[in-house]
């Protein structure tokens, strides 16, 4: 089964387009985990994904918040993925990049080791950084194209004969997807550029679209612009909007209702 | 003592601008070592170590080629830099990116975990990605602008009102930099790039430039137009053109002669 199948079928048994994403940070977590649990970041993931397992269609698991644990790291990825239910998308979103040889280093590393259906890879040195990703050809390597963050027109917005450096890589984008898996990663906080986004790759690429918790993205906006024609391929991630809803032992529980209201306020408008 | 004083007076010591790229890869590693040796990928990065730090100013471990080794990877990383002379720069290649929350997990695991002098960063996402590097005011961070790779010129060459993006990048490095801590990476693949670059960030700036190897960058061309007026300030990298010279006992030998050859090339150009 393809990524596209995959992600259509999670879509439709939990309807739903929510990705959760797992950045565990221990300033963030609830204290008592640190104390009461011998595995506490494992723990907080295994009861953010227990709570919110039917509300969602992927998890995200940013790799800086895990290689900041050193040592301990790999185990916690692998253990966090294993424990993910297999029909649901998980993305690891390391934004990768580097020239072919060594690309093809991180692609093993996460398609083959860490087992993802998705992973996120920076454009910037061009066809031959994203191709070693493109040979899993059943995954799906979300390009970045336009980056939720404050400071994403510093290169994105760059106007060659008119055109935004973003827009560009949509284009190539559409060169490089000879496999149809390619995905992209538009930041809801921007919903016109995710509408131009969508307009340029058309229906069949999915968006991978973060910025509509702590970063303000509109979810209306973001649901009419991201997703294609049947009101699917896309998935909308949030991370510290969801997770860290409660420092108490009620925290899985908030997250859970969390999860599900955004769930829901999603499919308003699909 | 900051990045730009250790890595002149590394330079001054070993009178050497060479840069041995540690990318440990099991397909290209002496085979011996993975039947005589409980710990063949330390032993070699050891063995490399001890024949070539005569030779070098500086070692650049990329992340994919440990990350790839799974939970042995952190634990490898460390010991090897561990390993290094404390006067010799150490430069962990991540090409790392991600929005400010996030890109500080990164600056941490790379500066304070593993205690990097350098790290590379991709630019893609603008000023507010990179600025958490730039607070370890001590170290330094090299910007990715004019690759080595074939397809470089995909995004980088694209034009604004005449000016291709890299040459965009190296003038918003130049903005970015007010701690003087930044660096910038461009291919000796690319020479003409290369002596552009150096005109625009002038002669403080230190360059990494990858690519006078297996890659087949021009060594006179990348010395003249690299380095700053002082022929110093530039870090010229190999990695598989040198430690993988030899498959059998001698590749240690073997490497050493390398990297002592490549040392006295790149000087008689200086």
């Amino acid at each position: 089964m393809d990524f596209r199948e995959k992600l259509t079928q999670v879509i439709h048994k939990n309807n739903s387009l929510l990705c959760v994403g797992l950045d565990i940070d221990q300033e963030k977590m609830p204290k008592f985990l640190f104390t009461d649990s011998k595995d506490p970041f494992f723990d907080f993931n295994k009861n953010i994904i227990d709570s919110t397992k039917d509300f969602v269609c992927a998890y995200k698991l940013n790799m800086a918040f895990y290689e900041v644990l050193g040592e301990k790291s790999f185990e916690l990825l692998e253990k966090t993925i294993n424990y993910i239910p297999k029909d649901i998308i998980i993305i690891l979103d390391g934004k990768r990049n580097d020239i072919g040889n060594t690309a093809r280093k991180y692609a093993q590393s996460l398609f083959e080791e860490l087992k993802a259906d998705a992973v996120t890879v920076n454009p910037y040195l061009g066809k031959d950084g994203v191709t070693p990703f493109l040979q899993y050809k059943n995954k799906c390597s979300f390009i970045l194209c336009r980056t939720s963050n404050p400071s994403a027109g510093d290169l994105q917005n760059i106007k060659s004969k008119g055109i935004p450096l973003y827009q560009s890589v949509a284009k190539k984008i559409k060169e490089w997807n000879v496999y149809n898996n390619c995905g992209v990663v538009v930041g809801a906080t921007y919903p016109d550029e995710l509408k131009i986004t969508r307009e340029i790759l058309g229906d069949d690429i999915p968006f991978l679209i973060p910025g509509v918790g702590k970063q303000g993205g509109d979810i209306e906006k973001t649901v009419r612009y991201g997703t294609n024609k049947n009101g699917e391929m896309a998935i909308i991630n949030s991370s510290r909007g969801i997770i860290y809803k409660s420092s108490d032992c009620d925290f899985a529980e908030k997250t859970r209702d969390a999860a599900s209201s955004l769930c829901n306020e999603i499919n308003k408008y699909r």
